[in-house]
């Protein structure tokens, strides 16, 4: 019961910017990674268990999944904190920031197990107007085996030009 | 003819070693990087057309599949680097070494553009017996999307206990 996000910021993106293949709800193909408080406005949770074809070395999670896995957490992050600051919370009827990364830092502290529901627990920190640093640690059960740091950046009104 | 990696690093790794989601030959659902030398012991390249669903925002690519691309690049081009260190060249019988990530630092530029093929050049620098850090860039075209920074490590042979 504890590895379920019931309001995940995600949920409340707007259509336009929820095709995101690690957390957009409307990318059938993506992982739809969904990131919610841990703890109002302390800490953040993102659930996720990896896929058998997730794999590096066989028996270990990939590389690749776990910083997309601390990327969309991150971003996810940035957007319930900067939400939560201006005084809004999920469900009030107005759409969270979108985040965009502009910087990403993954330390592998040790193989992560497949087989195991992984759990991204982040930690935010403003750093400029615009700009949020989230410090993650994602864990397998009890062991910490990645830690991440991403500098999120409200998403460029330009990257709409393309939809 | 250009976007083509002729001999691969990746085609040479060991079987039980050959299943990343990233970069094994055997991963059917994987992504198949194959990174090879642009130029013998000094640049490596991979190259990959991102698929559709591999979007962040609609109209570029998701960060998380650009931090793969990275990672699986840099992986592979360190077990090239020390290949070539040792005197051997893909294909001479001799399995090429294994790498695995230490860590993985990406800054993203600017959005990369879908419906492109990215190419990844990778110099090195060996900064230990076994660890090795790789600088990558990464091209959508010749706009200069993403830069990337990664330590490879020489894979434990612990890792080959879950096989």
């Amino acid at each position: 019961m504890e590895e379920l996000v019931e309001q995940a910021v995600q949920d409340y993106y707007g259509e336009e910017i929820a095709w995101c293949y690690g957390c957009g709800r409307l990318n059938e193909k993506g992982h739809h990674f969904r990131t919610g408080w841990l703890t109002p406005g302390e800490k953040t949770v993102t659930y996720y268990q990896p896929k058998p074809e997730h794999t590096a070395i066989p028996g270990f999670v990939y590389g690749g999944l776990l910083a997309s896995f601390v990327d969309c957490h991150s971003t996810g992050s940035a957007s319930l904190a900067l939400h939560y600051k201006n005084g809004h919370e999920l469900g009030d009827g107005i759409e969270p920031p979108r985040f965009v990364t502009g910087s990403l830092h993954v330390d592998f502290l040790q193989p992560t197990p497949q087989n195991v529901v992984l759990k991204a627990i982040g930690k935010l920190e403003e750093i400029h107007p615009k700009k949020w640093k989230v410090l993650t640690e994602v864990y397998a059960g009890d062991i910490l085996c990645v830690k991440g740091e991403v500098v999120a950046v409200i998403m460029p009104a330009t990257f709409l030009k393309n939809k």
